[in-house]
């Protein structure tokens, strides 16, 4: 079972490579499968047109894949589209979406189809749904366990082997009438943003496939860009759920520890606890998010995960005029001109709307990116690497730290965990010390998205995985601009890292992806930062 | 500053020791200090009764002090009691209580007086009260941090430090209007189940001096027992609350985790949190713990302590009729006489109220208590040694584990943390296939109290640290009879632990004492726990 033990294996990694895109390939239905020569050229690099230009779907097909998840289950449950008809359309724009962005690892269309039959059939004998996400289907993370289908989490170790136990989200979905139809692409461990690993390649961009989609969860963002999922489950230890949300100009919610029930995901770091993953919904609107949050936690996970809060969902009355305080910068890697001109435009439309901006220090952030650097390895990376070792794959250049790292020892880690509770504290004071501080508005990541193999720094967002802070990733609907976006003149660079960041920057190459922000609440604030970015997203529209 | 990094000792532990008595003595005003010819003899185990005949108390002082901390608050608000006056008496009454138990390390009375002359003035000239606690006396376990005096946790290395920063909780309760007026006796590091150290020496139960008040937070359960105290703050990281609390026969709660403020606490392991340390109210009533859980739940503690759960105090309707499982046994040691009696008394009264009895397995107990006995030595001891190397202190006999084991290493730590886990969600989903559960009933310790010395296993409590669940200990209103309460003939012992228990028990030296239960319910089950508390309290005095 994935997240176990290693099972022994027979065959050497790039064997169990070649057979899991084998079985992957031929797992999508033939008449799905499109022919080398009617695919988007190479060089195309938006394909989020191609599966209305395929000729694959139909008018309703394509009508029901571009609604959004609220709208689905409001028509399921009208009867107006049933549950199988739902449930086809998405599995073959997830087909096509996958072929163009390769964002698949698992294909559960047969047990999907099933599931929604007896939706179907419960709903016109009793004329009610079983549930407020009736027929709606949701994409899923590779990591997370669905009996019968392998968890490879990117590894090639895991990636032929089935797992037994299911995810309690996964039943949790089901129960509340959810339709898990295909599992989604990784980086190895989960431990890279961007997705890609030795066992199922890369996952691109579907708005400019020479750019990443971001990871840890960068085949959802990839999907759902591409409408091939209208409500999406990643994880984000790091930024993991951020980042591919903010490559592709999605959204996102980062919860806290404990909201969501998280019990029995796969992952290469079992028993990690000090940087807690948390699991959270990825959708093209902030009421699909509220969807999610809403019926999970009204649903008791509590009951089924030990580590769940006993929290249903809060109703949430804002402010009229709201405060925030904008980190312009992090001290250690400068956003991208794009970026910088988001944040400003954006602090200035939240100003003319009325609420009040003010700035906020970047003050323990580095620190705050030691420890994490630090946790993610305390294990001396043998977490990761007996994995590895289990199908003889290597260690990929990404995460060469895995290598050079040994066990920390219970005592070093004790201590890093005193100075992350003490930097947590001065951080909550800081934020009370700043009267009625609603949401701290931040660069998601210093890029708008940056090409394949050139992201650099997690440090915007993994500073709130730290502080387990709720936290939010939102398109603003300002696109990069070849002509506007250009470092200043006098740009004098932090460091290494911001110095390649500012190299590897391209105007030309970015132009005209959408840039996404981050919105950070305290820690289980998920109402507040759900309505904070409702908010956000009207001021900007208005 | 306790908490740190240990200072640099200028003298060994013994002098250290000598001075911090000394200095204990000394901060004891004269006029409360009692020859030591009008001291009970020491072979009267019953000092209970002393601070009524000790001739240094007014009527008034004795009515205060023999009240509850709601009857306290009542009548300050009312103006019947001013907080000096009350707080005199209090002062009164635990200098008293040390001098017969040695329960006390920290004497603040002057500080305390002070503070409770303003609660007057503001009261006087407003009219209101500062708070829902205004003037109630609070008294410290060793460990909270409250500017300029010690927080020794046991440690000579600490005893005569004193800390600059303030535990959250002790501000929280300023706030609220509460008076700290002393600190309490712990054992070394607050890892022992009797109250006992290299410093402060030995805490006795005020019911019967031969017997240990339970530990860690045994002075506190001595200090209450003797009315020195109407409401005190302890710690539970195995069964620390609840031992002393059914050693002495009062009440306590195990919150669990991020219910309450334990932000900077003083420990002898920081950092560790595979098993988290909680705080919670000691008294003599239900109704005290929750003047204690309402307020503090109330008055948004996690707007300043970074791992509190924003957890407003929930309101409970019970239901008429509850569940209740019972763990007879956990087989690893029997419950001695008097407690298997008192549960199956309890059962009969619970199940003669029309509440439903039904049994709890002690399934996944044991191998609960080896991971807690590994967890709490993860780091080889190192960090409790490193404490004690600074003033040269030797290990005591009871912690010698401490002293033959190695660093885990982070990646055997993250194997434990995860089995842990594992086996949180099997006791959960035996719960929940427990229809309608609403608590278990269980021994808190096998014994009524032990001889000083003889406390051999928290195995009835730290399963439920390790699980974090919230539980109760009450007084069951069964005494120790040394007629009825003998092992049977055919008793089987489980093991060492066991049978040694058997061979320590002696009905005589136990006759009289007072026989405390446990209740356990789920996580984050605070205002439930109580409520069910209440009511079996209830039922078994009607």
């Amino acid at each position: 079972m994935a997240g176990s033990e290693p099972p022994e294996m027979e065959s050497d990694w790039t064997d169990i490579a070649a057979k899991a895109q084998t079985k992957l390939r031929n797992s999508i239905p033939a008449e799905y499968r499109i022919p080398h020569d009617k695919l988007p050229p190479e060089d195309q690099l938006d394909v989020t047109g191609f599966p209305a230009k395929c000729g694959l779907m139909s008018e309703v097909e394509l009508k029901i894949t571009e609604s959004y998840a609220t709208e689905i289950v409001g028509a399921v449950a009208a009867g107006e589209w049933t549950a199988v008809e739902v449930t086809n359309a998405f599995c073959k724009r997830a087909a096509i979406a996958h072929q163009v962005t390769n964002c698949l690892t698992v294909v559960m269309f047969d047990d999907a189809l099933k599931q929604a039959k007896k939706l179907d059939e419960h709903f016109s004998s009793t004329g009610k749904t079983i549930g407020p996400l009736h027929g709606l289907p949701v994409s899923l993370k590779d990591n997370f366990n669905v009996p019968g289908y392998p968890s490879s989490v990117g590894f090639c170790a895991w990636a032929l082997e089935p797992v037994k136990k299911e995810s309690t989200i996964v039943g949790t979905l089901r129960d509340l009438g959810a339709v898990a139809y295909c599992k989604t692409n990784v980086p190895t461990a989960m431990m890279i943003a961007e997705s890609v690993n030795n066992c199922y390649g890369r996952t691109v961009n579907p708005l400019n496939r020479n750019l990443t989609s971001g990871g840890s969860s960068g085949g959802e963002s990839a999907l759902i860009t591409m409408k091939g999922s209208p409500l999406g489950i990643g994880t984000d230890i790091g930024g993991s759920l951020r980042i591919p949300a903010a490559c592709t100009g999605i959204f996102t919610i980062r919860p806290s520890f404990g909201r969501f029930p998280h019990f029995d995901a796969s992952t290469g770091m079992a028993g990690q606890e000090a940087v807690a993953s948390v699991h959270g919904p990825m959708a093209r609107s902030v009421a699909d998010l509220r969807l999610f949050a809403e019926n999970v936690s009204n649903s008791a996970p509590w009951l089924k995960d030990p580590k769940c809060i006993p929290m249903p969902y809060r109703s949430v009355e804002l402010k009229q005029k709201l405060k925030f305080a904008v980190l312009w910068d992090n001290g250690m890697v400068h956003p991208t001109p794009p970026v910088a001109r988001a944040l400003k435009e954006v602090a200035a439309k939240l100003a003319a709307a009325g609420h009040q901006v003010i700035d906020w220090p970047a003050d323990d952030h580095a620190e705050a990116m030691d420890l994490m650097g630090k946790l993610f390895v305390a294990d001396g990376g043998q977490s990761i690497k007996k994995i590895l070792e289990a199908s003889g794959e290597p260690l990929r250049p990404e995460m060469q730290a895995y290598g050079q790292v040994k066990d920390l020892g219970v005592y070093e880690l004790w201590q890093l965990q005193k100075q992350r509770t003490a930097l947590a504290k001065r951080y909550l004071d800081r934020w009370a010390a700043c009267e009625g501080l609603d949401a701290i508005l931040s660069p998601t990541t210093p890029y708008a998205a940056p090409k394949s193999g050139d992201f650099k720094t997690v440090s915007y967002t993994g500073v709130y995985n730290i502080l387990d802070s709720t936290a939010t990733s939102f398109p603003t609907g300002v696109l990069v601009d070849r002509e506007k976006d250009v470092y200043a003149s006098d740009f004098k660079a932090y460091g290494e890292v911001d110095e390649v960041t500012k190299k590897d920057y391209e105007p030309a190459a970015v132009h005209g992806m959408p840039v996404s922000l981050q919105l950070i609440g305290r820690r289980l604030e998920e109402e507040k930062m759900l309505a904070i970015t409702e908010r956000v997203v009207e001021d900007l529209a208005s």
